[in-house]
């Protein structure tokens, strides 16, 4: 299952904050054995958002979605995937019915059904939210899937933690390509060093077992293994074999 | 002039480190009134590094990249960016200059013109890489120009700021379209009820001066005016009309 992030909103680009979504679902995906293969930036626009999701969905099976479902002007994420997928947007009793129990809990007093969150692109579904007052939203899209979520960490966070699997796990394989990254920190040897004096065919050694990264950091060097399997057993199987390289190598956490 | 951003790695996508080079390119672009049109982050691989080469020169007239440009065999940054373009990678003796002159900054040694960093793509530029070891590179490309620097954040930030604009600053009218960003942050009232009643006519009236938006923070709401304009003249008597709005409105920072 290839999974790919579109971020929107100006105030990313712009600088105003940092995204926390990016890293929020990498780490999220993780722990589920999956990946994030991409993820894209653009502003709140439909042009902007119609090319995110057109590079998106050519390498991806699911698109998530983070910013702009909010209630002011320059929220335009409905409206430019539904133009995107050639949906019209209609009232939803599902997302009126999400709505006023978000702002219910929350004990604020709810416009009513004219309200944009009671209204979503053709063939949504509304998800609740359990942080926030906006639905996420989530429809499938040419054989592949797409879930929006807003771009409040907290609120993006919730819709991961509520909906992500139970949406997904039985749409794709995912028990055909259980993922895993093992990293190992090596201290005070640069780079280069590691692998082109003190163990030069560690890395190919490693690239037997998964995709191998080299990350120097303050700390220390961090040597990253990615290896995938189609179980469990064989995942943690080849974790034994990757440290035992390490173990055997001059090179050592 | 419409800048992208392309940030390669693993790491990132993998959640193992936040990307810090997003916000560092769109503040410095934003003190020279320019701004960042869209950001694609890919994994350390050629289809991928494609793809958001494609959809970034697509859209913008500059692509700037970070990261994949050291010395591990998962930095393949020149070789997707070469084979993307259709050149070869060749020996230059300008990076070669560059890259000993960094080593000998450090006192390490270098391996010599055999290493990796005195390989350029042809046309390239090898710039100076005041802050590590990788030289940065420059290209012009179908009329449009790429900038790629490594992702280490304060290497990435020397980039900007030793050659950014000097690369830059005579390929495109930049004067015809300064940018400024004014945030003005009210305090207390929801975002709804800012702009349902409050003041319903406050988003139009802005609108006329520049793009608005609306961020909603811990703090505050944060109304954003992106005001654009040929001269600094214009920009700061647009600037005056937009705080003017505010004091005449009942929404007060």
């Amino acid at each position: 299952m290839k999974i790919g992030l579109l971020i929107i909103g100006n105030e990313i680009l712009e600088g105003k904050i940092n995204d926390a979504n990016l890293r929020q679902l990498s780490l999220f995906l993780r722990q589920h054995h999956l990946e994030l293969s991409a993820s894209i930036t653009v502003t709140d626009s439909e042009d902007a958002i119609h090319l995110g999701l057109k590079t998106l969905f050519s390498t991806c099976d699911v698109v998530v979605t983070s910013g702009g479902l909010g209630p002011t002007k320059d929220d335009v994420t409905k409206e430019a995937i539904a133009s995107f997928m050639g949906r019209k947007i209609n009232y939803a009793e599902a997302a009126y019915e999400v709505a006023i129990k978000n702002y219910e809990r929350f004990s604020r007093p709810f416009a009513g059904k004219e309200h944009g969150y009671c209204f979503l692109p053709e063939g949504f579904v509304a998800l609740n939210n359990s942080t926030g007052f906006a639905p996420a939203l989530f429809a499938e899209h040419s054989g592949k899937y797409i879930v929006c979520g807003a771009g409040v960490p907290k609120e993006f966070k919730s819709l991961l933690e509520d909906h992500f699997l139970n949406l997904l796990q039985n749409k794709f394989p995912v028990s055909s390509e259980l993922i895993e990254s093992i990293t190992v920190r090596t201290k005070r040897i640069p780079e280069e060093k590691i692998f082109g004096e003190v163990d030069p065919s560690l890395w190919d050694k490693l690239s037997h077992l998964g995709s191998v990264s080299s990350l120097p950091t303050t700390m220390g060097v961090d040597i990253g293994v990615k290896i995938k399997a189609h179980e469990l057993q064989e995942l943690s199987s080849k974790k034994e074999r990757v440290l035992a390289i390490f173990e055997n190598s001059a090179v050592k956490p």
